[in-house]
Formats: structure tokens, sequence, C-alpha cells
């Protein structure tokens, strides 16, 4: 990449005051929360780089088309909050913010959807419908993350047990590809419920971490809010058995919003960090069952099947929040336990299972915390099988075990039918893992695919999979 | 293909007695029901091509290895119930019979999922589970469609409102590849709830219509059984009305599992046909909502509900079926409305829209009516925007607008942000008029894909794409 004329040409399609090339501006771009502290090296994008604040569809296209002629890398970026290091430049390239396309473009109704551009945070979203009886359920922590970024990360997080993730939710999508078309997808209203023609390019950018095309408007589904909610905390008195619970309440036929996983420890710690108290006292792990319900009847007949538990496990109390304010901070101290504990982890590996299998997988992460003689804390949504262990600094910083402890929590994810990555995505964290599951020929079909979206390979061009793939598959 | 040295490979692989060249059941595999009723002409495969049954994914494996150092195209054969003459030869081949894979492998009660071989039928899954206190919802109509290729077709039908088509109930699926590999999608065990490692390929394959590869197991999520199922039929004097209310459901924050819409003619054709008669007598057009409650209370609240749209559209009676038996009688009446008309019908396209746009939609049919004097009869999957349109035969034959009348139907289907196939799929009766709805970018992007999945494009190859989309796109 020429800096000057790329900066310049930039200039023309944009405006002076959208590229940026003040250093300390785009080297904060050019990082994620997780680079420091998971002590991820990035490679010196500094100087080197020229962040784009495009406002339109139309602006995304026309830099796209620059950048291929002039094979300019060029790395999308939302707000980061995936901590997967996924859109860290390498080297020279535009990095090109969504920021400024926020404008919800469309509450429909009649069709139970929201259409947003790209830029537009799960904050705005959620206080756009705030107040309304239609509500969008995904909530993955952090509400600065942009739509058109979950959307290309696929991200999950809390309430995806009955709805699901971020690819369930997309019903359609605009997205600008590398060779600078403006395509969209799910119908020209991406508005598609059901469609079947041709191979299906929505759900294969969902998740593709802005490497096949850059994503610019979604269409979301939106959901009846439920009639009444509530929250059930039950304290175990060992992981284990808070584990084998959910595949209990799993078995009874409830189908909950959310059931998370917390640790004493951890959820206190948060607590304490926002300044609010956790409602249980006893009990050494918690199962955090929201119930989302037609009516208050059936919430407390739910409620009540699950009491049952105390017949099978040893249980240490069960508390019940059943107003939304109680329900908002319980959210608040489990979205804040990331956060909280950022500064004292190296890494936080979010492998995920057959939910059933959970119970095998936290007898293996017992073993390794007495091989290794550390503590291995863990978050969890359990009901997806999705678990996020706490690899814990030692005196500040890597342990000496670090590289060998992380290899064996994804390999042992994986021999239990898991994935090294069930909702932060690949990014630089966990590429080198890949072939601990991802066979050396779907490997080499994806890196295909990149080929066939973008030929040039200018978008998000990372580590190429394919030399990747030779090296290690 | 050389037929002599093919054949004698085949039955070294399978055993002479799964391996067929009769011409009379080979021609049979070669046809769908769809191909003599709307007229399609089959090009010869008769006496070119051969039968094979494999009955494991290891002799898949064997077949395509064999096919791939060839160059033997493979046509991969479900129950072909789709009805888009997707699995038809268009030359000399093998045609791939998944039907002694038949075994169900594993119900899952802790996980909640159904691991079955390609080859199991819709009607032996639903076997096996009735009784029990789980199910899985869809129900493309015809029980004979195997669960491979309803994963290959994305399979829809009645049911999908509330859970999604098949591709939101396949967790995971083992397939081999045109290279002849066997692979797993969605991790080891395929009972992945979440996975973001690397591209999607499991979806991609999922209405791939055996293209990119052949699937021979997959894993179904199964769902609790509900307390308490209904349906209402709800009987209105024009079909806009219907459609209409169809949306006024959805504000109202119902979320039935199917809304069905259907017309008195073919409904009472399709009762008489089997025997039994349609509960609703007056009005023209119905909706039959069916709902699944947690509670008798929560049922009759939203039955109440729906009750009210009396006060907005002109209904003619509401019925209600509340017991198993009759319940299941409608969905019998309804599923085999396809089968009694089919006689009297040139084609049924399965366009879809965004359902807030079907009344719109309809509209458009009306004007067709009147301008081709005839009668443009409508079965709808209505909840989910999908819309069988059926064109009458005139004089036992196409008429001569067909041709025209077809594609303008397609093109504004496309015009109202929809698709031209809903859950039928492509096909050769659609794939002229792909270039309606996509692009030729994104057809490109297809056909690539194609190409990394099947170099030597052998499976199910029918007309390539890619002269396809540079004669028409």
């Amino acid at each position: 990449m020429d800096y000057c004329s790329t900066a310049e040409k930039m200039q023309n399609l944009l405006g002076d005051k959208w590229v940026i090339t003040d250093e300390e501006i785009v080297t904060g771009y050019a990082r994620e929360s997780t680079s420091e502290s998971y002590g991820l090296v990035c490679p010196g994008p500094e100087g080197e780089c020229i962040l784009v604040k495009p406002e339109s569809s139309e602006e995304v296209a026309e830099i796209m088309q620059y950048a291929c002629e002039e094979g300019i890398a060029v790395i999308p970026k939302g707000a980061g909050t995936s901590l997967s290091a996924n859109a860290i430049p390498e080297g020279p390239g535009l990095i090109l913010s969504l920021e400024r396309m926020n404008d919800i473009v469309e509450i429909d109704r009649d069709n139970m959807m929201i259409t947003c551009q790209a830029g537009v945070t799960l904050g705005q979203l959620l206080e756009e419908l705030a107040g309304s009886d239609i509500y969008f359920p995904l909530h993955p922590g952090d509400e600065g993350a942009q739509v058109g970024g979950m959307a290309a990360m696929n991200a999950g997080g809390v309430r995806a047990v009955r709805h699901g993730v971020m690819q369930d939710q997309v019903v359609g999508l605009e997205a600008v590809l590398p060779t600078g078309e403006i395509e969209s997808f799910g119908g020209s209203e991406k508005k598609l419920l059901k469609d079947n023609s041709g191979y299906n390019l929505k759900d294969l950018l969902i998740g593709s971490e802005g490497t096949l095309a850059v994503i610019t408007e979604v269409t979301l589904k939106l959901y009846p809010e439920p009639d009444f909610n509530g929250t059930l905390i039950v304290s175990f008195a060992s992981r284990l058995e808070a584990f084998e619970a959910e595949t209990e309440i799993r078995k009874m036929g409830i189908i909950p919003m959310a059931v998370e996983y917390v640790e004493k420890k951890q959820i206190e710690m948060a607590a304490r960090d926002i300044g609010k108290s956790w409602p249980a006292s006893e009990g050494e792990a918690y199962l955090m069952i929201m119930l989302a319900e037609d009516s208050e009847d059936d919430f407390y007949r739910k409620a009540a099947d699950i009491q049952k538990l105390e017949d099978e496990f040893e249980i240490n109390g069960i508390s019940v929040a059943d107003t939304t304010r109680e329900e908002k901070e319980i959210l608040e101290i489990r979205s804040h336990i990331l956060p909280a504990i950022q500064e004292e982890i190296v890494d936080s590996p979010d492998v995920t299972v057959p939910p059933a299998n959970l119970p095998d997988y936290l007898q293996i992460l017992e073993e390794f915390e007495n091989e290794y003689n550390t503590e291995l804390p863990v978050v969890a949504h359990a009901g997806d099988g999705n678990l996020h262990v706490l690899i814990l600094k030692e005196e500040g910083g890597k342990p000496a075990y670090f590289g060998e402890l992380k290899k064996k929590i994804y390999r042992k994810a994986v021999d239990l039918g898991g994935t090294i990555t069930g909702e932060h995505g690949v990014g630089r964290l966990r590429l080198d893992y890949l072939p601990l599951q991802i066979s050396s020929r779907q490997l080499e079909i994806m890196w295909g695919i990149k080929q066939v979206f973008d030929p040039e390979n200018i978008l998000n061009p990372g580590k190429k999979i394919k030399e990747f793939n030779i090296n290690k598959g």
C-alpha cells in the first residue's frame, strides 16, 4: 500500500474528516481489549494503517473497489468486543470502522423484524425496543457490540438456549464483497423466513469474521415480550452437581431462555465491583435459570418442577427473582464477570461440547487443576454446552505451563465431540489450534471459499489459512 | 463412464445384489413424481445409469473415490419427494440411493437429539418417537421423505413457524465429499449447539441439493411434547382477509406451531379423496392455526385472542380441534392436497415473500387470474410467507401462457423481496429462473464453491451453473 496516495484517495472518497492517520487513534483501533491482558503481540500496524469511517454501503463499496484494484488489505471493524483478536491488522492496510453506519433503518411490526445498519450497537437496539411489547433476546455481555460485528462473529452469550445464536436471529443481510459489489442476502428486503434458492451464502457470511465480506446492514427477528419473566438461582455444593442438574432440566422438557453457570468467587467479585450483591449466599456453584413464560402460573409451575431437583442433588437453596429490576441486576452482575477478572487471567477458551457432556469435561478440568496445581474457574452458558475456562495468571504473567494446558483444554473438548470456540470465534487467538478440530480437507475447502469470495485476499487477510494449513494441517 | 467396468467395480465394492442395471428399475429411480405431471422431459438416463445401494458411509466413500478418479457422475438419491426434479441424472452415471442406510443410530435424551442414517424416513422417525414425551416438529407432507434428503433439500412444510425449517433442526451431520473423504460437521459427535470454528460448512451443505456432498448421517434436535395441542380453523369470506389476519396474529404476539392457508375447493377435494370430511363448511378460505401450549389454559387464552379477529375481519366461523385424533386428521387432509390435485396442475411454484407482503402478492395473483382468464388456487405455509401457486392444466396439458405466467409469478415474488423457492429447492424446475433473483456475482460465487468441493464436477452435476450463468446471468 502506498500510504500517501491511499490516504489521498480515501479523503477524496469520504472527506478529510473520516480518514484518520493520527498514530495514537489508529493504534487504538488496531487493538482489542484482549491484546494486552492476554499478552497478545500485535505486529506493528502503527503508522502503517489508515482508519476510514464510511457512512454508507456505497462508500464501503467504493473503498473495496479501490482496495481490490490496488491489492490493499482492509480490516472491517465493529466494536472489537468479541475478544478473539479477530480484527487486528497484521500489516499495512485500511481499518474500516462501521461506527458511523448506526441508523436503525426500520422496526417492522408486521413481520416482527428490525433492520439496522451494521454499526448500531446492541445497547442502542435494546434501548429502541425498551418499553415496547417486542424484544431481541441475545445478550453477549458487552452492549457496545455492534450488530454487524455480532453477525460477522456469530455472537452468542446469555439467552441463546431458547432462540439460538446470532445466526438464528439474522433473517437477511446486506454486505459489500471484497470485489466491491453491494449484495443482499435473504431477498431484496432481507426479510425472508425461508429461502432455498441456491447455496446458503447468508449463513456462510455469518461467523466468517470479516474475511468474506463487509456486512453493512442486518435484519433481525424480534419476539413478543413474554408475559412473565423470572430467574431462579439454584445453589449447589459442587460444580459437577450443577452441570448434572442442567441435563435434568432439559430432560424435564423445560426450555428456559438461558441457563448460566457461575461460581461463587467470580460472581461475588463481579457484584462487588459494581456495588451490588449476589442474591445467593450458600453454595459454591450456581445455575441461573431464566424462564420466560406465557403466564405467572406457567412460571411457578416450572419453578416447582425445577425445585424437584432437590430430591436428586445437594442443593443449598433456590432464590427467585421475579421482578424486572431484580432480573436486570442479576444479568448485570453476570455480564460483569469478565471485566472484573480480565486482569487476572491470561486466556479464557470458550470451548463447547454437547451439553450433556459438560460433567465429563468438568472432571477433566479437575484433573488439569491437580496436574498444574492451579485453579481453573469456569463460567458457562451451560444450556448450550458452552464453557469459558479461565486460565489464571501466575506472578502477574503467563504461567510456564500455559501453552501446554491451553492445547490440552482444546484437545479434550474436541475429543468429547466439542469445538475450540462456541461463540467468540477463531481470530488470531485460536487460529493455530484449528487443526485440532478441523480436518485438512475441510481447511482446504475453507481456504478455497475464501479465494472464491476474495481472489486478491485483501479482506481481513491475517495469516493465510492456506499457509497455516500446509504447515500444520 | 465405461458401463461394464463401472458395473463390475461397483459389484466388487457392494456385492452383486446392490448394483442394479435393470432398465425399468433404474429408470424409476431416474424420475420424480413431478417429471410426468409437470411435463418435464428427462433426458435419457435409461440404460446408461447404474443404480447403487451402499449400506455404510465407508461404502459411499469408496464409490465416491472411484467416481472421482474416473470422472463418473454420481446422483445422490433420497426418496425423491422434493418435487423440484433435483435428483434426476442428465446423462450416464451412478444413481446412489441412500435407502439401505436406514438405521436410527441413537435417541439421546440427555441432549434431546436423535441421530439417523440418511435413509431413515420421516415416517420411521415419527413412529420411533410416537407415544414418548419428545417429538420432531417438521412435516413436509410426504412421510416417505428421507432425513438425509430433507437436509440436502432444506425441507420445510407444516410446523416450521415456531421451530424453523430443516436447517434449524440439524445440529450436525456426516457427509462424504465428492473427493471421497468422510467428514463430520458439528463436532465429531455431531451434537454441537454452538460452533464458531471456521466457516459454517454444515449449513452450506444443507440445501445444496446433493451437489456438494453426500449426506450420510444427521443429528436432529428434538423438543419436549407440548402439554396441550390444538388446531383452530378460521373461515374467511376472501383469501385477502385470511392473509391480512395472519399478520394480525403475529402482531398479537402469538407464535403458533403452524399457520397454514388452504382454500375450500382443494381442501374438500383432498378430504374426499381419503374419505374424510373437512370440519369447516362455511367460508372460502381458511387459516389452520396449530397451537402447542404449556397448558389447556394457555391454549384457550390464545384461542380467545385469535377469536378477536372477528372484530376486524369477516369471519364465517372458527372450529377448534382439541383432540389428538382430530388434529391428526386435519393434518392428514392438509398433507393430501398435493396428491389430490397433482394430475390437474402443470406446476406449483413455491415462492416466498416476507410474510406481511402476502396480501400484496395475493392481489398480484388476482391480476394474473384476470389477465389469463384462469384460476390460480393457492396453498400456503402462511406463517412463513411461503406460498404454493397452483398453475392448472388446460385441456389436459400446459396452457399456452404457461411459460410467461410462471416467469411473472417468480418475478413479482422477487420484486416483493421474495425468493423463487422457499422450500422445494431449485432442481431442474427452477434453474433457469435463478438469475431473476440471484445476482451474477452471487451465482459466480456459488459456482466457485461447487468447484472447491467438487473439482471434477461429478456430484449431481446437472446443467453446469457456470454455463448457465454465462448465458443468462
